[in-house]
Order: C-alpha cells, then sequence, then structure tokens
C-alpha cells in the first residue's frame, strides 16, 4: 500500500466558500475513483503555527493505483475547475504503507 | 482522532546516511511517544514528479496527543541532532480523522 500526502497553500483571494466547493468536489471524485483505498481532505486544523493551509492523504494499493487515481479524469477535472486557481504551493510525497499501519 | 502530516526538503548536503540515520531516530522516538496512536516516515517515495524528499504521517487521539507528541523531548531530541540541520523547508498539516477512516 502507498500513502499519498499533499498540502496545499492557497492564494490570498481564497475563500471559505471556495474551500468548502473543493472538499465538496474532492470528496465526490474519490467517490469515483475505485484506486482509492481511503481518501480524506479538508482545511488544516492549524493546530500548530506555520502550517499548509489544506491537506490531502490517500491510500492506494500500489504504484498503479497512485497513477490511476492521480492521472484520472474526476482529479483533472477538480483541479482544473477548482484547485488549479487557488494554489499557490504545493508539497507532497508517497509513503509506503503495511495494513493496519496508520489507525 | 487526528491526522498529523509534514513533509520535508533537505538542503543539499544531506546524505543517504543522514536520511537513514533520521528514519531509525524518529522510529526509535516514536517508540518513546505513547500519545502516538501510529506513525510513519521515511524518504519519499517519488513516484510522481516535483516532490518533497521525506514525509511523516502521525495519528493521535486528539490535540492533546498532538501537543505532547511534537513537544517531547525526545522530538525535540531529533530535530536538535539530526533533523534541523537537514532542513530547507517543511510543510505540515493536520486533519480530523475518524476510526478506520485511512486504511
Amino acid at each position: 500500500m502507498i500513502l499519498h500526502l499533499a498540502s496545499f497553500r492557497w492564494v490570498d483571494s481564497v475563500t471559505d466558500e471556495d474551500i468548502d466547493r473543493l472538499t465538496a468536489a474532492l470528496t465526490a471524485m474519490a467517490a469515483q475513483i475505485p484506486e482509492l483505498r481511503s481518501y480524506v481532505a479538508g482545511p488544516n486544523l492549524h493546530l500548530r503555527p506555520g502550517g499548509m493551509d489544506y491537506a490531502v492523504a490517500a491510500v492506494v494499493d500500489g504504484e498503479a493505483g497512485l497513477h490511476a487515481y492521480l492521472d484520472h479524469p474526476a482529479h483533472a477535472q477538480v483541479y482544473a475547475d477548482l484547485m488549479g486557481g487557488m494554489l499557490a504551493d504545493r508539497a507532497a510525497a508517497q509513503l509506503p504503507l503495511t495494513e493496519g499501519s496508520l489507525a
């Protein structure tokens, strides 16, 4: 299994409504991508100083599933419609994950 | 539950040995912090272009557990001994997590 982590910083013009719309779109997108074993997305809780604005954590079975998810038309659509215009900075990484290691 | 995500970019002088030593130190650290429900750390698998160099994902029960982990002396020690000197950039965020939502 692979854990894909991404965090995002928004441009100043992004509103709470934009963020709610993005979360709804990402959640709907995730439901369309069978390769996603699990998926969480939302605004940073900001429990510590200096963090990013938003984050996504996705679990897939392997490398093919990761590409299927990230290259999925529904993913590209959310980027084109919403996220692309919100983005100031992005940080992403993938880690290997064994079953039950994150719970 | 809270998922804490952090990803890191290293300064150019960081070696594979530095990274192995860091992963060993973080793994040993995590074993000392009972507030960590689960913890994974390692170099980015780099399955997609343009990612960060390293990532950590940690799950804690709540906000008190998050602070207990991040303010733990063993965490500060790894930072002082290893990570602090390796770091060029860092991105972090926390997301709410429900039981079994990331597996």
